[in-house]
């Protein structure tokens, strides 16, 4: 008999399903729901452009159109499908996005006197309005419990959970207070589907846990009431009404309760996995394993490996998050990332591309990559750091800025954008070499995102760079396609193993590297290297006189 | 009785002629030729863009026209004129451009055997062939001559005399062969208007000879053979076919002859001065004089001060070239210049700004210019190194490239616009500041040029970078009025110190810096120092972690 799971990925502006058959992966049905609330699903407050929330009930609707969507795909589609053989449910969401909820579990912006509070919604991954209860949260971090800063790469972000809530405690008291617990958009969903949102029930998943909330088996669960009280009392109190356990996502949250496989019109008790991020799920998704990066190549990039827990594993510095279960049980995982790619290209073609390229950013892009066609690495002698928002990895400091350097008076706008290229690529090698440095090493690339999808130039420089074939996962949508995987292993459809074995696989298009562009690129990373080193470390001191000639002397050559 | 005197003035793509009162500095006519010959008065080689020169007969026929026009104009606008009240004429042009001429001193362009070999033609000041020449001459220089060197700043240039001549040498022995001898453009039209353009006769420019020649009563004019003899054994023997004497522009270079009297409709006999650089005219023209910099604000920039000869001067490190006399009688001129600044905003406006700010080149900059107001320094976050096209002064050093750094994903194109402006300003700064320490005081200074004119904006925040008021000469056509103020001082009709206080003065516009501002460039400038020493120099060695934090830091601040 057939066996499917449905995966469903909420993302920032929309959510989508994915229906799979666990037998070989084949996609049997899709929908996606874009949020009607606020702009593109966000919602915004004119006064301050760090706030980003969301509306609680864009999700439930959410969910159900996609359910529906698929399904009825799927029927039209499939010959003999039916809802009964979907086994399990697995969700991913964005994150950190804390939900503030109530002593049942709902979220107090669904009830009415806080229907127009933004406080009350809830507080997506891109709400930067904590950058200064981060900031607090990283001092006091390093004074006291230094080794929670260890494992979240030294600094602590506004965009996680603790900032959030510090945040909410100091500019709204009446929320806070009307807040029983706070629960993450994708421990919110499993357990909206059993039916119990009871926040001491309910079963986070350890990805959240894990890299946002400095959730650790290694000390106790959550940080101690002392450090909590130092930021707040009120959050030592908070800690009680949260949670002392973390689960993988391969773990049921429960059984979908009647109401909801009422609405979905799926069969009651159809296993429900317990959430985790989206970038985890990808990785899943794509197919990660020991050995295997996954890098999902968007508008920012996010690089997740996977190291035996059985092994020990030593802090890695700079990188942003090692927690273990937190995308494959029994490994640690592995998070790390470059604050802006895709969105440092759009920003180019956006503000700095004459219409002579084209109209649109499409165009201008075409035409670029067109423009670059046959011309050799090294041929612009151009130079860029790829810091326009900021370094996650290997500095963690988003207090730095992008550079560019190399420009004569005959430099061309394709020929920035190749730099910033290269700058993307170089930023990823760095990022491998610390990794592999620390005992984690990389035998396969495998790339998932947009980018990977559509930028065969970018796919090209990339492997020159790395000087490693980059492999392209087959689905589209990898995350939608992890989720399902972990549902269906909650499920006990199969091991996450067996099931991941089945149903991902890599495209027949894989980008080679040129091995005499790779050595050029050698040449070009070890002074991006330096200049890397030189603007963003302290531990740096030398000379940078060499720098504009030897591009000068590679670009001969290469011309 | 009224007193007129002409000057004339060859640029790259046109001549123009300047009619002046000597009372006043009235302008009483002006005429524009514009050389009828190859791409805009420029003779091109297809199979090599390094090539650029000029045809003799182009410098013949504008000669006559702009002066004819120039007279024409006059009888127009001044009711009793009379062309016998013109009582010197003056010359200036492009340089180094020399001429390959015959014994008798006609241009070999001008025989019918060269007339179609572009090696037989002047050499304009931008053709780029000889730059291994040039290197091989800088190289020779610091072995065996490094006195030569230091005069010129430690770099001779492909622009100038003897590279060019050694070029010729190299590539066309017919061209060369027949050349009896060289002669500068400057020094060319003054012969040819007394009647006399004998090559061993001509009264030579010192302007010239010092600044592109490596002639200097120091080493008892030009290189000496052995030198000579190192690069070419025929360049020695062309020694003796040049010049031992070399006179300032106040000299007279002769009569006007009866024939150029004839053809221009002035009295024979009209005194003709010694010829000079259109810069080197132009800082007469704008007023330069001890305590006072004239800056040509262009496509490049020229700094041009004077010192005087009775009080001893160190070489200045950097600064391009100290001759004595070469600007004004009984100083040092000094010349420095930055190798791009209007070509710099060219570029970045023909191939990085988008067309949502307007259709051309200059609705671009007036919109740019437009969104920068009211914006306060240091609000764009961004630095910038000024070197697109090298740095001519203080690094002197052709091998350095541009530098942007400070991007976010917000920065727009009106925002680097400005940070090149700031980083032209920071670089003029850099050369006022070199020049001051050793020991030439700067008063005052006085722009010409088109940015001077035209460009609001840029006045004002040099003013508030070198923190001085910037004022700007009252004539268009500084370069002619000076070559006038020089023909007239040839002619008797008082001393240049007399004419030049006359005819010469600064609009009532005067852009004074803001204190506010001086002050956040103050710290700006620390930073491009530190930029500019460690991409620039050998001597730098250090760190640069702060320097996007302390952009980040000035930018919350003004913001």
């Amino acid at each position: 008999m057939k066996r499917y799971a449905i995966g469903i990925d909420y993302g920032t502006n929309s959510c989508r399903s994915l229906l799979i058959d666990l037998e070989d992966g084949a996609e049997a049905g899709s929908a996606v729901f874009h949020y009607p609330s606020g702009e593109m699903g966000i919602l915004l407050d004119a006064k301050d452009p760090q706030v980003a929330r969301q509306h609680p009930q864009d999700y439930l609707d959410g969910l159900e159109c996609v359910v529906l969507g698929a399904l009825a795909q799927a029927r039209e589609r499939v010959a003999d499908f039916d809802a009964a053989q979907v086994v399990g449910i697995g969700i991913d969401t964005t994150g950190s996005t804390p939900v503030p909820v109530n002593a049942e579990g709902a979220p107090l912006g669904l009830l009415p006197q806080f229907k127009d509070n933004l406080n009350a919604m809830a507080w997506l991954w891109k709400d930067h309005t904590a950058h200064a209860e981060a900031a607090e949260i990283t001092e006091l971090g390093h004074a006291m419990r230094p080794q929670f800063m260890a494992k979240c790469g030294g600094i602590y972000s506004s965009e996680w959970f603790w900032s959030k809530i510090l945040r909410l405690r100091r500019v709204d008291t009446a929320v806070f207070e009307a807040a029983f617990s706070f629960v993450e958009h994708c421990d919110w969903i499993p357990a909206v589907l059993t039916g119990d949102t009871n926040p001491l029930r309910l079963k986070r998943g350890v990805c959240a846990a894990g890299h946002k909330a400095m959730f650790s088996a290694g000390w106790g669960g959550l940080p101690d009431k002392e450090f909590l009280s130092k930021l707040d009392p009120q959050l030592a109190d908070l800690r009680d009404r949260l949670y002392s356990e973390a689960h993988t996502a391969d773990t049921k949250a429960g059984g979908l309760c009647a109401e909801w496989a009422g609405r979905l019109g799926l069969p009651e008790g159809t296993a429900v996995g317990v959430g985790a991020f989206d970038a985890h799920t990808g990785a899943v998704g794509a197919g990660v394993k020991e050995g295997t990066l996954v890098k999902i190549l968007g508008t920012s990039t996010c690089d997740l490996m996977v190291s035996p827990a059985d092994r020990p594993l030593a802090d890695i510095p700079g990188v942003c998050g090692i927690v273990k279960g937190s995308i494959l049980p029994g490994y640690f995982g592995i998070e790390a990332g470059q604050s802006a790619v895709g969105d440092l290209f759009l920003w180019l073609v956006n503000h700095l591309v004459p219409d002579s390229y084209g109209k649109t950013a499409g165009e201008k892009f075409a035409n670029m990559e067109k423009a670059m066609e046959g011309r050799k690495p090294g041929a612009t002698g151009l130079l860029a750091l790829d810091w326009n928002n900021g370094n996650r990895t290997v500095l963690v400091d988003a207090r730095l800025t992008g550079l560019l350097l190399g420009q004569t008076l005959h430099t061309q706008a394709y020929e920035i954008y190749r730099a910033y290229i290269e700058a993307t690529a170089f930023g990823a090698l760095t990022i491998i070499q610390r990794v592999e440095e620390h005992g984690v090493k990389i035998g396969e690339i495998i790339t998932t995102g947009g980018l990977a999808l559509k930028n065969a130039t970018l796919m090209q420089i990339y492997a020159d760079v790395l000087n490693r074939p980059m492999k392209v996962s087959r689905s589209e949508q990898t995350c939608a396609l992890g989720a399902a995987i972990l549902g269906a292993a909650a499920a006990g459809a199969g091991s996450w193993q067996e099931l991941q074995a089945k149903v991902t696989a890599v495209r027949e298009k894989v980008y080679h590297p040129v091995p005499e562009n790779a050595t050029v690129y050698r040449e070009l990373h070890a002074l991006y290297h330096e200049l890397h080193d030189a603007f963003g470390t302290a531990a740096w001191s030398g000379r940078l006189d060499h720098v504009m000639k030897q591009l000068l002397d590679l670009r001969a050559r290469q011309r």
